[in-house]
């Protein structure tokens, strides 16, 4: 149960952001540059899919069931990866997964970046430009890290609900994000 | 020296913002909400100042240098602690400062946010109820907390750099976030 009083059966981050739509407009603006307007930023090498891989992979180490689920399936959505096999394996061990060595050196990074900001080190920020990462790659990969640190703490901090063993809800919903964006009333 | 190219001598959270400014401003209006607007809400009990301590605490606990000083200074100024002894106190030991039983519950709860989100327990969030906190004072406690693990990570990810034994920086600018609020070009 919620440990503040949000609407039932509304899942996930969209519990708290309907109760404070106030604060759920500027978290929305951010996911939707982060995760969808940066990946056609001149000076960006990474696409909506992989850029929701990152996210993904965040929410798994921060064991956020919600977020990992959803941005899982809008992940396999971009990618094409219908069965989710590429998304398990990016959470399960990305070095063997089918990925860049670009993605995984910045997956390396976003693994710090969890930990703390403090753990990400020069060496692993040498490692992901040696694989052709940009500037704006290396700084959208530590903000999206950060913020999934945020959006995670935020839907498990407050005790939200998630529906389990139902990947159509989440499949469905990120047909939604992917058509027309995150908004207030959408899923992080 | 900082993991990107940033503009040097703009510092902390500044640097990566200007080098970004379309994630600044959804990060800027964020702050500008949970910060300074929610203390206004009809349903808020905690002002400016106590918004400003937790920031201020969750960013001792994430170690983060530049947050912890620019956010104790603007704490201090709200709350008329000139030499920042109230905000070392809360740094240092909530549960002996001289600020409310509400807050200490809600420091509590923000304490467990930075370790992760299902650290938040029930007994903590009942504890904050018994001393007047709203269901409005949780959900904020709990996303400033969320939020500045967001903020912590951003500017110690990226290696920003931070003036050290130089209070009146921190000082000058927190004037300026006082009167004016969090902007693109100021430092959270």
């Amino acid at each position: 149960m919620p440990h503040i009083d949000l609407i039932p059966g509304i899942h996930g981050i969209r519990g708290p952001m309907t109760f404070s739509p106030e604060t759920a407009r500027p978290l929305n603006d951010l996911a939707n540059v982060l995760l969808r307007a940066n990946a056609h930023h001149p000076d960006s090498t990474l696409n909506e899919g992989e850029r929701e891989l990152i996210a993904t992979y965040v929410s798994a180490r921060n064991d956020c069931y919600f977020c990992q689920t959803i941005h899982g399936a809008v992940a396999s959505h971009h990618l094409g990866d219908t069965e989710w096999t590429l998304v398990e394996s990016v959470k399960c061990d990305y070095q063997t997964a089918a990925i860049s060595d670009k993605l995984k050196a910045l997956l390396t990074i976003a693994a710090s970046v969890q930990q703390g900001g403090k753990y990400v080190t020069t060496e692993q920020v040498e490692a992901a430009r040696l694989q052709g990462a940009t500037d704006r790659d290396i700084h959208d990969t530590v903000l999206i890290a950060a913020a999934f640190c945020l959006f995670n703490r935020y839907v498990d901090g407050l005790a939200t609900t998630a529906p389990v063993n139902n990947p159509d809800f989440y499949r469905n919903r990120a047909i939604g994000v992917v058509a027309n964006g995150y908004a207030a009333a959408d899923p992080q």
